[in-house]
């Protein structure tokens, strides 16, 4: 197994975008990727027309990118625009050969899985994964057909994707007592995380008194147990290259990959998902680590039931006790693990072709700005991203070793 | 670089399916691929409830298939469903990690890629790869926007894919001569190629000056000059596994992939696809071989003119020949090289998300069916499979091995 970094990471501002067009959001995590990569300093335009008089200062080129990994779930439907692959390599100089991958909102954990798997097939050194999604273009109505797109079998029964979550929440409810109070904590606390995320969606706080009152959904689910509808995009820049001005950056470590029946009717349990558990063991035997090793996790917590599912099914907490933990602290800064330091999905938005890079983005900027006073040698970060209403499911660990060991 | 082999190999009748959904497709195609390795008799329902209880005759089972690639265009649009990996993945009994692909018209081609890579990376050993799409299921008006979702920048100029090949014919023809009968013969040659494949949805002969009598679509295209609008599905097995009995199995040499603008009035030139030329530039120089040693190619036939700028870009034909060499018969049976054997997009049918794999499908069914007369100790054969109006291209070199050097 070849040892791949990420080497540059990028995300732009999440949110109700109206200025800007799916293309735009696609360019500006490219390049802020590129741009992020230690001592490249370049203009965009002198990239594009000029890239044979770069500044001397740069020390990473585009052109050093060999192929590009593209995530995008509903591009054709959101935006009318297929063939995305062909959009974001016709804006490097060299146009690479890309690849356009969707997985439901899982699509940007796939094009990082299938981006690893082409460095480790040797044939590429240095690939971009760029996620992004332009939802707000369209109706709500229209939003919540193209959502649903991903779950044919439930549509026959007229369930939208609130409708089924709540049913995994009511489930969770009956058999675990899990509160509506402890649905409404995972939503305040991620908004609080979210207050330091200058590119989340919303960056304030939400008491979890005024969730409880939100406006009713699906039973139990209430608005702001709700991801929002977003726009935005986030790029990461992998290396399997050996360069020693690359060794400070976050290793990728392991990827877990497992599939489930989309319907939930098919399903032996309501009360986990289980391609979050199947890809959470391959990815900790992978990295050789248990749930305990995990410092910062983003989880995928579309709807509030979703991040208590992962917490447990994940491994931090026994299953049935994700409420209770989440309630006593236990999922925040001194707790045991902190859960969606960026706010999640909830609170920092959904995008969701950028999702699945953003959270891997996100850790590796997180991993690396505290490098310096780390305590622990290694600290490990975990990636959780479901598609549909989990018959996908991707875990990604990366971590990253204490700045003074290395050098 | 490992050896890869295609074990399994299937395509679904092409047409207007009127009966079919897309999932059904999915389906046939892969069980057809399933059933098609050698030994293997199994029943559906068996695979999906009992597969414990198999019969002991087979001697590859489903639960063989580490992974699976899954090529669809625009299921999200045609059909309302994304997500089409969770959807081929639950398919089987085990529920293999899946990745879904798009690249427009290349999307098959880009599966069988990152398949090709998956394998290269070691992780898996053998995958399966199968392309879908369901096109008849909406009006002829929504389909052209669909299909127009490959180019947002042409659009704003009005123009639809017959306008923008119309265009690249209008300059082969000022250049070089190119006349409105090879546009033609080509349709009708494919058409004669289609009589023998029972797959194709137009198994059908068209004499030349039919073609030239058909209603103008895009000056200088005509309605017989376009592929149709079809429903279908292919698929294929892929194995690093060196067992014996797959000894006879055609292989995969090499693949080539490049990249141009998505945009024409930004290209150099309108008489080539520099995509085309690049990427097989890359698979010919992998599989040690020049373009005199292809026996057979199916070349990305979407308007004839392609098919005439292919036998060019591909280096059969000298350019601006393309045109004269169709007429005289150097395309087909008795010719320098046989362009489309199985009809073509034009005859066979082009369900996009299906039609790359379908090409290396029918390559692989071709090559095993003449191992035992073949003269040559190696014949080669190539796929070369288009996105959009060129910004796309991926060229596969496959070849077969002479049966009774193997023994």
């Amino acid at each position: 197994m070849k040892k791949i970094r990420i080497i540059g990471n990028y995300i732009t501002q999440f949110g109700e975008l109206w200025d800007r067009s799916l293309e735009s959001l696609f360019e500006e995590a490219t390049f802020g990727a590129l741009n992020s990569v230690l001592g490249s300093k370049f203009a965009k335009k002198m990239v594009r027309h000029e890239y044979g008089t770069l500044l001397p200062k740069s020390r990473f080129l585009p052109t050093e990118i060999e192929a590009v990994f593209v995530a995008n779930m509903a591009g054709g439907s959101f935006a009318n625009q297929e063939h995305l692959n062909a959009v974001v390599a016709q804006m490097l100089p060299h146009r690479p050969p890309a690849f356009r991958v969707e997985a439901a909102c899982a699509s940007g954990s796939i094009a990082l899985e299938l981006a690893e798997l082409a460095l480790q097939s040797g044939k590429y050194k240095t690939v971009l994964v760029v996620g992004a999604e332009k939802m707000t273009d369209v109706s709500a109505q229209t939003t919540t057909k193209i959502l649903s797109g991903a779950s044919e079998y439930q549509k026959e029964y007229g369930s939208t994707f609130p409708a089924l979550y709540a049913l995994l929440a009511q489930a969770h409810m009956q058999a675990f007592g899990t509160s509506r109070e402890q649905l409404s904590v995972v939503a305040s606390q991620n908004h609080t995380h979210a207050v330091s995320n200058t590119k989340a969606q919303f960056q304030k706080e939400i008491p979890a008194e005024v969730v409880s009152k939100s406006a009713v959904i699906a039973e139990p689910l209430r608005l702001l147990d709700c991801s929002p509808v977003s726009d935005g995009a986030s790029a990461v820049i992998l290396t399997t290259k050996k360069s020693k001005v690359f060794m400070h950056k976050p290793v990728i470590e392991a990827v877990g990959h497992a599939q489930d029946t989309i319907n939930l009717a098919e399903r032996e349990s309501l009360l986990e998902l289980l391609a979050t558990k199947l890809a959470a063991q391959q990815a900790y035997q992978t990295a050789g680590i248990t749930p305990q090793d995990i410092v910062y996790a983003e989880v995928h917590d579309c709807f509030t039931i979703a991040q208590i599912l992962a917490t447990e099914d994940l491994g931090f907490f026994k299953k049935g006790d994700g409420g209770s933990a989440i309630e006593k602290g236990d999922t925040t800064i001194g707790g045991k693990v902190i859960i969606n330091p960026s706010g999640g999905l909830k609170a920092c938005g959904h995008p969701v072709g950028a999702t699945g890079v953003k959270q891997v983005a996100f850790l590796a900027e997180l991993l690396q700005s505290q490098q310096l006073t780390q305590k622990k040698d290694k600290v490990y970060a975990l990636a959780h991203n479901v598609g549909g209403s989990g018959a996908t499911a991707v875990v990604h660990i990366v971590s990253q070793t204490k700045y003074m060991e290395q050098s």
